[in-house]
């Protein structure tokens, strides 16, 4: 009773709390859905792909940010307005091949994971936030960039940190051009 | 790359439309899961009573309200108090018995529903947000307040407000007592 009601900037922000735990509960179904991690893995990404192409819109809307004019300035941008806006963390970044189309995005905090202590022993292989990697990889798609977003540590895991892989994959016909050279 | 670092007061804040997009994807799941729109909401009322058990310590710690005194102060509060922290939005209160237990809370806009447009026909009994019911009573029994909380109206089913009924239930002890008299 004693808040304001202040409007602000508040309108598109919610609780961290309520969403990493109703993400919980999804991921706990998945299990009872899932007998195999990777099948549940495969979903979360899945579902992530969906979720991806349509906030994508939100973000460009929201964030008013220009076109990247490379994969580094792209990875930027996910790491330091999209990771900031929508999960209100954000990781750090490194490019981790010398072609300069692997990225990493590093959190030493995983905001999704604050109510979890540990997997359980059965569930060694769950990827638990791949949904993530769905998300990055759908929005990427949208904007004409195809990558494979992959999980590469994981505190969860007993990592020391929270690793997230983005490769940008050549477009096709690149790839066709080089290959009918 | 154009925001301020910013920590303030956003350390617990993220973007609602992730949230509603991740509620969306398993609200989904839970309708490949299910046949029947009834287990699809009790299923969605169990996972919100998990979540409410949990979060009222959260709430608990971050609001810093007192005690309760009355029914209507309790009402009063999960709107004026928990749905603008973990929902960004308030709902009206409006108190519906004469005995002072059955409350609604009005919702002119549903911040779950901002990417649904309507419920498919195959599934008109669902209670698309029923998790918030589930996760209302669950922090109310952790106050020792037992309560059935059900949604009595819903925009996505051409009611022109949602509306959330909260009925107290009298203490079991009151009930045995008025048994035995």
């Amino acid at each position: 009773m004693s808040r304001p009601p202040g409007r602000k900037q508040e309108n598109h922000k919610i609780s961290r709390e309520l969403f990493v735990l109703t993400y919980g509960a999804l991921v706990a179904q998945l299990c009872k859905d899932y007998e195999k991690d990777e099948d549940v893995n495969t979903c979360l990404d899945r579902m992530g792909y969906g979720i991806g192409i349509r906030l994508i819109d939100d973000f460009l809307a929201r964030s008013a940010v220009k076109k990247c004019r490379s994969y580094s300035e792209t990875a930027d941008m996910i790491a330091q307005v999209a990771f900031k806006m929508y999960l209100g963390v954000t990781p750090s970044v490194s490019c981790s091949s010398a072609a300069g189309n692997e990225f990493s995005l590093i959190l030493d905090k995983n905001p999704l994971v604050d109510f979890v202590e540990e997997l359980p022993a059965e569930r060694a292989s769950l990827c638990y936030c791949n949904l993530l990697c769905g998300v990055i990889r759908g929005a990427l798609e949208m904007v004409h960039l195809a990558a494979e977003v992959t999980f590469l540590q994981d505190r969860l895991k007993g990592d020391a940190v929270t690793e997230i892989g983005i490769t940008f994959l050549r477009k096709a016909e690149d790839r066709k051009h080089k290959r009918n050279k």
